[in-house]
């Protein structure tokens, strides 16, 4: 079974989606993917890329038909969805918590959680108040793990994990590995679930 | 059966690979897709828009992974392909006298001669000696088809084209409707064939 990676930041509504469509591809193939929490910021200041909303502000019609795209996949994979109205939300304070929370083994729940906190129910997630109300109210020690985004360790993990994923040739969110062949964007996770059959 | 529309320019690589996979969506599902030549630098200065080879030239990886892409999207559909050395060939002639090909009947023959000037057996295919000399080849009568470039009525309707496009919301090429629906990019085939299922 493929090693299978998905560069994600909680920022992106399209890394959210993603995240909607990636369990049914689990029981499907029988992969695991491993999240790993990025800043997507980072990726663009060192790729010099930059938010669609920018990148696409001067083209006519580009970013409407981006949103008619956003409205095709939530219809197709009957997602629960609601815009943000933060957007867009910096996302250091979440970003370092994931890490925090990887290291204690509780990932896949906090992942889950801030999701949900970002784009089902969404919050000002980079208020650092609201953050530890969002988490102690899902079951986690919100206190405990903003105060773990301070340690040294932990912010060096988050740099570590976005600058190699520039390396591997990551230029935005979400970005998915399987083996060593790349894939971006949500739309191409057909592509993906295809690539861990073949290299399964 | 809803129409269909395939707005297009042979300077768009993306186009050519297109039109490879448009005959099996024809077979599959009945329909007929309308060629509608249009002038992408149009489409590009209508809409703020740029070639991507512009426009992405500063984000590392990005065009890595276009070509990366590209050369899926190939291999998937197993088709012959040959950069054209001439990249990016001015296409104005070569659509005008796609407009005056369709105007006396000859629209798909000449699609399928084209394309196959630029990206299979690439010509230099903006000098209109060349283009004399292909078309001839091809069993058209070049001279007269280039000729009949000229006329006002050729040259509106290609701009009627371009026009009605970014109208309806095009910024770039291969772009499809079906019906009112658009849908942008080769990658969107799928979601195009699927489309016409739903209206039909």
């Amino acid at each position: 079974m493929p090693n299978v990676d998905f560069i994600f930041d909680f920022a992106s509504p399209n890394a959210y989606l993603s995240h909607q469509v990636i369990p049914g591809i689990e029981e499907r193939t029988g992969a695991k993917f491993n999240y790993v929490p990025c800043l997507l910021g980072g990726i663009f200041k060192a790729t010099g890329n930059q938010a669609p909303m920018l990148a696409f502000a001067g083209i006519k019609g580009k970013l409407e038909y981006d949103r008619v795209e956003i409205e095709r996949f939530i219809k197709r994979h009957n997602i629960a969805f609601t815009m943000n109205p933060h957007f867009p939300v910096n996302t250091l304070l979440i970003a370092r918590a994931a890490v925090a929370a990887d290291m204690e083994g509780q990932l896949a729940d906090y992942v889950e959680t801030v999701f949900n906190h970002m784009w089902r129910e969404p919050k000002k997630m980079d208020d650092p108040e609201v953050v530890v109300a969002a988490l102690n109210e899902s079951g986690f020690d919100g206190q405990g793990l903003v105060e773990k985004t301070q340690d040294p360790a932990v912010k060096a993990k988050l740099v570590e994990n976005t600058e190699k994923a520039v390396e591997r040739g990551a230029f935005g969110i979400p970005t998915f590995y399987v083996g060593d062949e790349m894939f971006y964007g949500k739309d191409r996770l057909d592509q993906v679930e295809e690539e861990i059959r073949r290299q399964s």
